[in-house]
């Protein structure tokens, strides 16, 4: 099979042959080493040792990108939908902050981002399930989110009213020295965190911390509760829908959005 | 269109045409702007540099606040039933800090209570969805208060007695000064905070102490089944009363406590 | 009417009219100053400027709590059967701390167990309601006991095997003195407490505890979906009882557990 | 009776008859009694003064557990099966840290993987509803491994990203000294565990501190969702089963999983 313009642009979009897989595959190894580089790169006694090392697997992993990404560029039908769609803004901040780090400092510590692109290596691994799955769950939060968008609103304004009167309580020489280092320990407390940094010394300050704590444990029932009904009502839903959800060649069995063939007769399904 | 009595009534009560429109969006803006002043005028540094900055602001929007305050007063139909509604409290607790700052040291800061303010102001928004949603929450949390207010005694109870346990068992010398120390402590860990200001140091200590924390690991079931099945029955009620509630028009579609017009026939409902 | 022995059984016994109720009410307030007294005598400083005034109240309490109990003892029918009970145990020990301090140093301070007192003292509240409410949560927590004692025993084993192998790998020199204090520390991580007296040095330990933590994080899931789904159970189980339990004498209106009287014909129910 | 081959292999397998059960219940006192050794030898004051009753303990309870480990082997009627089943692992490495401690050093405190034979030693207890319970908690947990996992690849990519951004923001000198420590303390914060070990100094670092808090306060929700939702799933399917499921023999009650015998007539049940 020779290498065509076609043939290449089928191994780097799709994954459904050896040598598609293949790429695949390298991609995702890649995609770890070089984020295992960049944290191992991080820890100073390791830099001392083997900083030449890793500075060199650092750009040998940012010249394969860079070469993945414009051969992305040049293999889409149309480049400027490539490089504008999500996947497109990813590839290229995962290979901009080396380059960048000729001019700015530790920028190539943000080639983190580069976890971003395990997303688009998911397919490879055949997850049907898994992103039926990933779709049950985006949906459930998707319809509670305006519940959690005010239950969000309810704590920011809880917070901003309870870091102000800490600030005012306990004042600077206990360590609340502004509002909005009030309000950060109210975060702190109210999510039952309690870092420790900061806390309340006078017994005003006590009462009304213990009264913020009783209430962050309590209100966490509420997305709790927000997520678990929707979550029911979702499941519920899918239970219906799939009793309607029939093979259509021997009408059969019942069948799951992230099935392939029908359990029943191997119909190829959508 | 005159200015008469009439109109201005309209523009600051009303939320349907351009000018109350206008009117809701710049009040909205004010009090973003005013917490924010009271904010960063708590930060020591930024105070040292826009103190004067930050006063003027403080006494614009106070002196906004204030003729809007009594505009609201002399435009009610019954100026009395305003003034001691809960929006005529939280307005005039809006503007009384900056008065009192003349008498109390730091009573401006109260100001926060502006934030209360933007509950008016959600209404510009058209957040129907929003209010119905915030009042599914109000609804589930109301017919599920009786069950939280027995969990709140039993925990309340248990902070009593364990707090007094620690007192007895570690005593003043591990910083368990007197019993309210020790029910502050107790809050801290059954919430599972943790701030560390406080700790067990004793063995025993350390045994009554886990069985604090593993009680109020598990303990934060039970708020949190209230009201998931408090929100599940809430969501199946709705449900049925959905299926009932119909277009008065055309009797098509099932139509939503958010919805303004019927999703067939475009009929204007309530 | 003449304060017979009977009259007087009746008085403290139960609670439905005028002279019953006085009683459970003033107990009410003697069960609150006591406490009361209890706490604010634990404060060093009010201790050296009222503990007089606190020791004398004390007695008082003490003193009228015996005359109570004694009072109890006599007017049961049968005095054994009230010594041996839940409240007759819970009565006595309420008294017992204030003798015991002649002996035993800071005994009084189990005082604190009057708390316990309220309990009894819930009827004249006339919460018919909360009784339902509480019952309703017991048979919740009733029926998924089996389920959430098998939690905790899974629980106890990681907290067991974790602990251990923290000890063996941050040791003593980290804070790590020994397997119970591991698994003190590996309770104050699972449940999300972290005091941070005691926290991992190593790069192992931090890895380690970082598995605790996310384990932690994750099955905080597991008791609150047991009461969650329970609860859930409960509430259709009740809603479908309530279907077929109505009124004896109209049969018109379906009653709830907490009704004193028919909603419909006034009835008097059980 | 005599003591064959047959006869020994009843009791060490079996758990029906007054042989069978005392063997393992003896075996779960030895259990409980050598973790406890084990336990108490790690306390330095204990073992200064018990020291050697703990080594003597430690060895004749080792030397028991390889008896008995022998014995299983040499009973079983596949002595290659049990070995390499998960029981003959444990067992195998609830012995192998004692005999280990001559050439490694702190070995022998491994021996607390022996509380995973407590798992064996469950069925004397005769609890066939706990076994039925913890095969409910077990499936729920199964049907919802996919949807956790997905989550927990959710949390680890947050956690990668906000480790690093730490690392970036607060830097070595405010205790964020590598990638692995920034991530170690985003799943402290994440898990709302907060040690204070490390914290955030700068007003940036704490402002994307308050991000992670808030959203490990809000993401528990998921899990709690997933889990309460499949509880629930699987309960409704239970009720339904147990509706089709009766005593075979007057076919009048229906049966639960864990009974042994019909409730009705007393027919023995599977």
């Amino acid at each position: 099979m020779k290498l065509t313009k076609k043939r290449l642009a089928h191994i780097v979009f799709e994954s459904d042959d050896w040598a598609s897989k293949t790429f695949d595959i390298v991609l995702l190894f890649m995609i770890f080493g070089s984020i295992f580089v960049a944290i191992l790169d991080s820890v100073g006694s390791l830099r001392a040792r083997f900083g030449e090392v890793f500075l060199i697997l650092e750009w040998v992993f940012t010249i394969l990108f860079t070469i993945e990404y414009f051969l992305r560029v040049w293999l889409s039908r149309k480049p400027s939908g490539y490089i504008f769609s999500f996947f497109g803004v990813v590839d290229l901040l995962a290979i901009l902050p080396s380059y960048l780090s000729f001019f700015v400092l530790n920028s190539q510590l943000f080639t983190v981002v580069r976890a971003l692109r395990l997303l688009r290596v998911i397919r490879i691994l055949k997850l049907g399930r898994y992103v039926a799955e990933a779709e049950y769950l985006t949906k459930s939060l998707k319809s509670s989110s305006h519940k959690i968008l005010i239950f969000i609103g309810f704590v920011v304004t809880i917070v901003l009213i309870m870091g102000t009167f800490m600030f005012i309580i306990e004042g600077p020489q206990h360590g609340f020295t502004s509002i909005p280092i009030g309000m950060y320990w109210a975060i702190v407390t109210l999510t039952t965190v309690g870092f420790g940094d900061i806390y309340p010394v006078t017994p005003l300050g006590q009462l009304v911390s213990s009264l913020i704590m009783l209430l962050g444990y309590a209100i966490i029932a509420v997305p709790t509760g927000i997520v678990s009904s929707e979550m029911a009502a979702q499941k519920r839903k899918d239970e219906k829908l799939l009793e309607n959800n029939r093979c259509p060649k021997c009408r059969f069995s019942p069948i799951h959005a992230a099935d392939n063939y029908c359990k029943n007769c191997g119909e190829k399904l959508f």
